[in-house]
């Protein structure tokens, strides 16, 4: 594989679970030359000498380039493989995440983390027009890049109509809407949409939503973060299918 | 008042909702000399000269010294008078929030602005240790500063006695409670203990909580972001108060 195939990756977290996971596809570290001055690049650098990668000593100013607030240490490696969707079809209960339009790598990688953690099952992003799988955002995730599958779509009428056909429900978050989360009610297979930072879900996102919800929120002059709402309505919807699970147990 | 006494407010929405809320508090508004380009500083430049405050032009490498990322802008304002606990008694259902040294100016804004959306009461800040209102934390609470109440607290012993016995029940979110947010019942009066990035709550504050409770989480290899966690339990306290405020409706 071409060395300009190969994704960085930034960030202590992330590194030593890209590391953990997958080292084979790791490629090449680069280190801050005074590494040895850090504990947790003492631990990266010994993992990448079990593992026989590259190592090479590239100056702070270098490695800056690749993330701004980096910690000294970037690996490149192979993209990650994206799943064909049907490997949802089984899971019940099962979330999966659709984001319009995301441009905030801060706002991704909390996202894949807040995910990693509730048990997302897939993540589907638009090929265009939105942030991607960078270096911050493997960064920020603290190694969910690792955990929650991501599929690019080139548009997101056919995979949404596929996962229908699963037995998903579409919802989407928007702050028009008339349904509240606090009465909202989950099914098994739950798919949530949330637009992007500034516009919010397209209208032919929305189209594609069976319900709009919304946030309960007690001024109208603000908005949520769009990380901090996603994790409202995932952790709500986690809470029920918990719920679901207790109630199918007890039958 | 002194100029070393005033508080810089970064962030265009933040800087909007200063001089909504509080023109009168503001001394000094300084601009990037390309104002005019934007449209949201040809907003602010106009608000500044509506309520005649003194408008300073100055090349962007300063401002940036004040916030990081900056818009073009920055406002320096007195600040906030602190009130007293003793506010919060006649309200109820009430959350307030604690917050045990958090270190991130993200993860504090961020916070603020979750707890101005879901009308949190007041939360308590230490004095030392902890990040404070900087600029950065008005840019990212997006406004979120101007309406929830900050009290900086010596220790927390005594402002934690006080809510006791206005009848808050006093919670600690933390990764090794038994007990499970989705079992959690809410009280009308909630403290929300919220523990720093690294070292989450320290033992002292511990112990001044009734219960533990944790965010059910499918991975222990990882935890929550500090926002993202408090999102969550502030979402679900939200809920349940609003549950109660309709059973009480129908009563």
């Amino acid at each position: 594989m071409s060395e300009s195939k190969l994704r960085p990756i930034a960030g202590t977290h992330a590194i030593k679970e890209t590391l953990f996971v997958r080292p084979r596809t790791v490629r090449v570290g680069w280190l801050d030359p005074k590494w040895e001055s850090s504990a947790d690049l003492r631990e990266v650098h010994k993992t990448l000498i079990s593992h026989k990668i590259k190592i090479e000593l590239k100056p702070p100013a270098m490695i800056e380039k690749i993330c701004r607030s980096h910690q000294g240490a970037v690996l490149y490696a192979d993209p990650l493989k994206e799943p064909d969707l049907s490997f949802v079809k089984e899971s019940t209960p099962a979330t999966v995440l659709l984001l319009d339009g995301l441009e905030d790598p801060h706002n991704l990688g909390a996202i894949l983390r807040t995910s990693w953690l509730l048990g997302i099952k897939a993540i589907l992003l638009p090929q265009e027009r939105a942030v991607g799988l960078t270096a911050t955002v493997h960064k920020i995730a603290c190694g969910g890049v690792e955990h929650v599958p991501v599929i690019t779509c080139n548009q997101f009428a056919k995979p949404i109509e596929e996962l229908k056909e699963m037995g998903f429900w579409v919802f989407g978050l928007s702050h028009r809407a008339k349904v509240s989360l606090h009465s909202w009610k989950a099914h098994e297979k739950v798919v949530w949409c949330i637009g992007s930072e500034e516009k919010g879900l397209r209208t032919t996102t929305e189209r594609l939503c069976d319900e709009l919800v919304q946030i309960p929120q007690l001024s109208a002059a603000a908005s949520f973060n769009a990380s901090v709402a996603t994790a409202i309505a995932l952790s709500e919807t986690h809470r029920q299918h918990s719920l679901l699970n207790l109630s199918s147990k007890s039958q």
